[in-house]
């Protein structure tokens, strides 16, 4: 088993800025892409955190992503705009992209931005939650690398392509739910092939379509399953999730979708013939005050987050869980005690540092 | 077995009107609330169709479905608006307020509409399917009676709160998701029950949170489960969906949410001390050319529907099925040769005429 390091935040968030900077980015792209990679860390999304950051900087070194884009509105509407991402890093132009969609809402009521031409954006969480610290309801979805089968096919065609929804409370951390749409995540077969244990039957099939237990299913050419795993526990509805989220996030901003979008590993060259450019994301914003007074919204959020906290439990001692609210207690507790990271990572980490010539992380 | 009888799609469609007719509604809300359900009786989705027009008519009788509306807006920004349906059938407030979506996103590049104070709306799809017509991409929620437990939970807390994107295509039919963010939808478990079948684990669990395959266990005080099953696979995925929707459609517009949102039969009463108005719904509408140009859109979107018909099968009998696309063949050979409907869906249909004095089926 790996051994855990607690590396302080403000080591980490320094450390990551370093890395950010060492590959060109601007101090404000590095302050930002680094903000973004340490929120996965806090709150406990480490598949999503620095654990990926060798990823974006093999990417760079492969000339994938161009660490001083200039990020621009192709198309507009009041209420709608159409981003291109110049192949920037995803860390930083989805945060613009928000931005520029709490301005339409600011003005028009929601704002909804269609981003191509982009990389990996980090948790959808941190996107859609821009948008709350606004009174307004967040939305960020993204399309990834091809890993995931349609039912009825052995071809990985979607990525794990989360949809993200985040709303304000009042009393109580905000709501929010930010899943892949398939019914595992990569770093969850990552965790048992480490542990060297076999995964749930419906996670992931084998080449031939069979569903298996072998946690290197995917590397030996199987493909994780929609989420349902099944067709008669409802893999087509995670299929056409997956496939919604692909079309908002690419094949309306001119991105490319389905079996073209970009690989996230570095060693993995896209397809030809490429239909579009780059990962495409999909994210919104609504003023709460849009539709009723924020205090009466924020009233009735913590009405519904009370009552769904005292839902009968099937075991008094797992109560139901509010989506969003382990996230943000780990932060917390994190922010305070430090984030436990793999030496794995620690020196994946480490040896990038070497390369660049920074200070290493311990 | 039940026996099957085939009406006409001009027959079944002026018997409805007739029904809306007698309770009250005018022509023109007839009109529209008999086209709703024959939409969804056309595309080969029965549970939502002229099956369920007895229960509108109970919950008229009860004095829980306003027949003759005023369905207005309360609240509004450029792209954003909450509607108050006056107890009125969704049937009808739902197109309404799609209406007032697709005019704002021909304003603003999207409409994005809260609902309170109403009832069912049949099939999601009808309303987001009057958004592709525009070349505009359709979403619809709505919260529903509460039959599905979060996880970890026995208690039934949230509807089939179903979830549709609707997109435009070229030479293919609309793109369509349509999914009740449960595992299984009730209309399955009833057709187990009349077969006397088992139903597989997974779809509801007993009044003890046990997973079972009685397909009466739901009467039986148990619960449907969220899309995912169990927590292993990803159940907590759609709580978290189901409870977005509840969300969307009911804290957002002043309806009621949980387990207060009124259930659809009639002879259960809402719980006492509602903390809103009635079922909500929540749609939008986004101008395709608020994002691209329609035409390049349109062929971006043939052309992922193409590749993805081409994925790998694990069957070759079996190829990937597009969303949208079995309901749409259905409508074609349904509008030809009429719609089969279940003895005891007619008998039930020919009582209710029977009390309102108007010509039977048949």
């Amino acid at each position: 088993m790996n051994e855990y390091y607690i590396i302080k935040e403000s080591a980490l968030r320094d450390f990551t800025e370093n890395v950010f900077r060492s590959m060109g980015c601007s101090d404000k792209h590095s302050t930002l892409a680094a903000d973004v990679l340490l929120k996965a860390d806090l709150r406990g999304i480490d598949s999503h955190g620095v654990a990926r950051l060798t990823g974006y900087v093999r990417l760079w070194e492969k000339g994938r992503v161009n660490a001083k884009p200039d990020i621009k509105i192709v198309h507009e509407t009041p209420s709608t705009a159409t981003i291109d991402g110049d192949a920037g890093l995803g860390l930083v132009v989805a945060p613009f992209a928000m931005k520029i969609a709490i301005e339409k809402a600011k003005n028009a009521g929601s704002g909804w931005i269609a981003i191509k031409n982009s990389n990996h954006f980090g948790i959808a969480g941190y996107h859609a939650l821009m948008a709350v610290e606004q009174d307004m309801i967040g939305f960020a979805v993204t399309n990834a690398s091809p890993l995931v089968a349609p039912t009825f096919s052995t071809e990985r065609m979607l990525g794990t392509n989360p949809i993200c929804y985040a709303f304000p409370a009042g009393k109580y951390p905000p709501f929010i739910t930010d899943m892949a749409t398939s019914t595992a995540a990569n770093g969850k077969l990552e965790i048992a092939q480490r542990k060297g244990t076999d995964v749930p039957t419906g996670w992931i099939q084998d080449k031939n379509g069979n569903t298996t237990t072998n946690p290197h299913g995917l590397k030996e050419g199987g493909s994780l399953l929609p989420l349902g795993s099944d067709r008669e526990h409802g893999s087509h509805k995670g299929f056409g999730l997956s496939a919604t989220v692909d079309i908002l996030s690419a094949v309306l901003s001119g991105a490319s979708y389905g079996p073209w979008a970009p690989p996230f590993v570095a060693f993995i060259n896209p397809l030809p013939d490429q239909p579009g450019q780059g990962l495409g994301h999909f994210l919104g914003a609504m003023r709460v005050d849009g539709f009723r007074p924020v205090d009466e919204f924020k009233s009735h959020m913590d009405n519904w987050i009370d009552r769904f906290k005292q839902a009968t439990p099937i075991n008094p001692d797992q109560r139901v869980v509010i989506p969003g609210e382990p996230e943000y207690e780990a932060e917390i507790e994190r922010r305070k005690n430090g984030i436990p990271l793999i030496d794995v990572v620690v020196n994946d980490l480490n040896e990038v540092a070497e390369k660049f010539g920074i200070e290493k992380l311990n």
